[in-house]
C-alpha cells in the first residue's frame, strides 16, 4: 500500500532532491507540496516547487503558503547556500503550471479532512504552514497518519546559531506549535542528517537516471556543494530534506530515542530544540511536560544516502 | 616552579577529590578555598572545606563566600547527589579550625592583588564568588594568572536540564561574568567530564593511600556512585572537579578549542553555554562577541582517572 504524504517545503537545493525522492518512490502518494519561504522567498519557493514536478513530467498539486514567520522578523533568504533562485542559480524556465487558489494550510486541513488516518505531513522548512493548519482546524492532530520534520539539533550543535538548526530558527514560534502539537511526529534534526553526506558520484548517477530533473538536481547540487566545502570542509552535501522521507520510507536506518521537545523562541538559544528523553529527571519538570515524539538522534549516513540514490536511480525496492 | 591556586569550591563529594589533589600534588601551591552554596549550603561548604584540609594535617585558609545565587533564587542543594553534608552523609567530625575574617570574593581580590601575574583561579562550583571579585576589582581580569572552571556543556547535554549544567544553572548571571570578563579562561565541561569514570578499584586505591582523608573520600564516593548507578547506568562516578585540576597540570590530556562563549540567563535554555568557534559563521554576530576563551571539548578519560589516582596514591610526577 502506497504512504500518501504532503511535502511541506522551501525549495532548495536538498528539497529539490527530497521532492524527485517524492515523485519517484513508487511506495509514496505524492498528494500535493505546500511552499514555504526559509531557503527562498515564497514565491520562488511556489515556482520551484511546481517546476520539479513538471521537470519530472508530472502534475503535483502546490499550494503556497507562509511568506514570513508568525511572530519573528524575516531573515533574507540564504543565496549564498541555495543560490538566489533556490537552485543554485542555474538557468531554469519558468513553471508551465500555477499554484492551487488555496492556500498552503487550509490545502493540509482539506486533504487531511478527506482521508483521515491516512496523510502523512512531511516538513522540511519553517514549520509556519503547519503551524497554520492547527489553527485553521485543530482536529487534524487526530486524523493525520503522521508527522515528520526535518529540523532542529539535539546534540549536533546548530548550523544557524551554535545551537540552532535553519529550520527552527526560521520560524521558533510555529516550530513550538508544531513539535508540541500532540500529534504522532518524528524529527529528524541535524544529529542524523549530519551523519549523511551525498557524494559527487551519488549525484552523477543520479544525473543520468533523472533526465531534465537530473539535471537541475546535479546542476545545483555543484553550487550547494561549495557552500558545504568552505563551510564544513567535506567533499558533498548533507541531504537534510531527504532524510526525513528516508526515515519514513525506512526507519531501520536510523536510531529514534522517545521523549519530550520543547523549542526556545527568543534569547541566545532560539531555535533550539530541548530534548527531555522519556523518564529522564531533570531539576525541574518544565522540560517534560510536551507530548512525547520521536527524536532521530543518529543515522547510518551510508545507508540513507545508498537509499537516496537507489530510488533516483529506479532501483528502489 | 609551583602553580599557587586558590580553590573555589562547594563540596560536594566530587569536589572533595579536587581537594585532596590540591592537597597533595607537590607542584600545587595551595592558598587557599572559598566557599559558594551550590551542592551544599554555603555553611557545610565552609565547614567541609575546613575539615578537608585538616584530615589531611594541613592548614589551607578558608573564605566563605555566596549563600545564594546572584539573581535568581537558589533551588535546595541535591542531597540525594552528595548527601544532606556534602559527603555522602558519612558521620564525620566537626572542623577545628575556622572561616577567614574576610569573605570569599574579598579573598580573591587580596592575594591576587598582591600576586600579580602568578595566580590561577579554580572555580568548581556555581560562580558567584568570581562574579563578585571582579565587581570588587575589575583589575584582576589582568592580574589573575589564568582562570579554570569546570562547569557547562558544548555538545554534550546537560545534567539538570536537557542542555543546562548544575554549576552554570544554579547562578547563570554569575557564570555570564565570569565567562565572559577577558580574563585567560578555560571552561572544563561535562564534554571533558563525561569522558571520565571514577572506578570502585581506583578509589580503594586512593583510600588506602590517603588515610583518614581517604576514608572520607571513599565513604562519600560510595554515596554518590549510587546516584551514577540509577541516573546513568554506570558502575563509578565522573570527577567532574578533579578534571578542571587535570587541565590545569596536564593539558595534553584533553582536546580544547577556541571560541567564544556566551551564557543564557533565563527561559528554558537557562544556564546552556553557548559556544561560537574561532572564525565560524552564523546566521548573525550575537555569539561571537565575547572574548576569545578555550574550551574543553573532549577528554582522554582513561588518561584523567589515571592521573587522578596516581596524585592521590604519591605517584605524581
Amino acid at each position: 500500500m502506497k504512504t500518501p504524504i504532503i511535502f511541506d517545503t522551501d525549495p532548495g537545493v536538498d528539497d529539490a532532491q527530497a521532492i524527485a525522492i517524492c515523485l519517484a518512490h513508487p511506495d509514496i502518494e505524492f498528494l500535493g507540496m505546500t511552499t514555504t519561504f526559509g531557503n527562498v522567498t515564497i514565491e520562488t519557493a511556489t515556482s520551484n516547487a511546481l517546476l520539479l514536478g513538471e521537470l519530472a513530467g508530472q502534475n503535483i498539486p502546490v499550494a503556497q503558503g507562509a511568506a514570513q514567520p508568525l511572530v519573528k522578523d524575516k531573515f533574507p533568504a540564504p543565496a549564498h547556500i541555495h543560490g538566489a533562485n533556490g537552485l543554485g542559480n542555474m538557468d531554469i524556465p519558468e513553471p508551465k503550471g500555477k499554484a492551487l487558489p488555496i492556500s498552503a494550510p487550509q490545502f493540509i486541513v482539506e486533504q487531511v479532512n478527506a482521508r483521515p488516518g491516512e496523510i502523512t505531513l512531511v516538513a522540511v522548512g519553517p514549520l509556519g504552514n503547519l503551524a497554520t493548519a492547527l489553527q485553521l482546524d485543530p482536529s487534524i492532530i487526530t486524523k493525520v497518519k503522521q508527522v515528520v520534520v526535518m529540523g532542529g539539533s539535539i546534540r549536533e550543535g546548530g548550523n544557524v546559531s551554535p545551537v540552532a538548526e535553519a529550520n527552527i530558527f526560521n520560524d521558533p514560534h510555529a516550530a513550538s506549535k508544531v513539535l508540541t502539537a500532540g500529534w504522532p511526529l518524528t524529527m529528524v534534526g541535524l544529529d542524523a542528517t549530519h551523519r549523511c553526506v551525498l557524494s559527487p558520484a551519488h549525484v552523477e548517477r543520479i544525473r543520468v537516471a533523472q533526465g531534465a530533473l537530473g539535471e537541475v538536481l546535479s546542476g545545483s547540487y555543484q553550487f550547494y556543494k561549495a557552500f558545504y566545502q568552505e563551510a564544513r570542509g567535506i567533499d558533498g552535501c548533507c541531504p537534510h530534506d531527504s532524510c526525513a522521507l528516508a526515515w519514513l520510507m525506512k526507519p531501520e536506518m536510523f536510531t529514534v530515542e522517545r521523549g519530550h521537545l520543547s523549542v526556545e523562541v527568543e534569547g541566545l538559544a532560539e531555535g533550539q530544540t530541548l530534548f527531555a528523553p522519556q523518564g529522564r529527571e531533570f531539576l525541574g519538570n518544565q522540560w517534560s511536560q510536551t507530548p512525547l515524539v520521536d527524536v532521530c538522534v543518529n543515522a547510518n549516513g551510508e545507508q540513507v544516502v545508498e537509499w537516496i540514490t537507489d530510488v533516483l536511480t529506479a532501483k528502489a525496492s
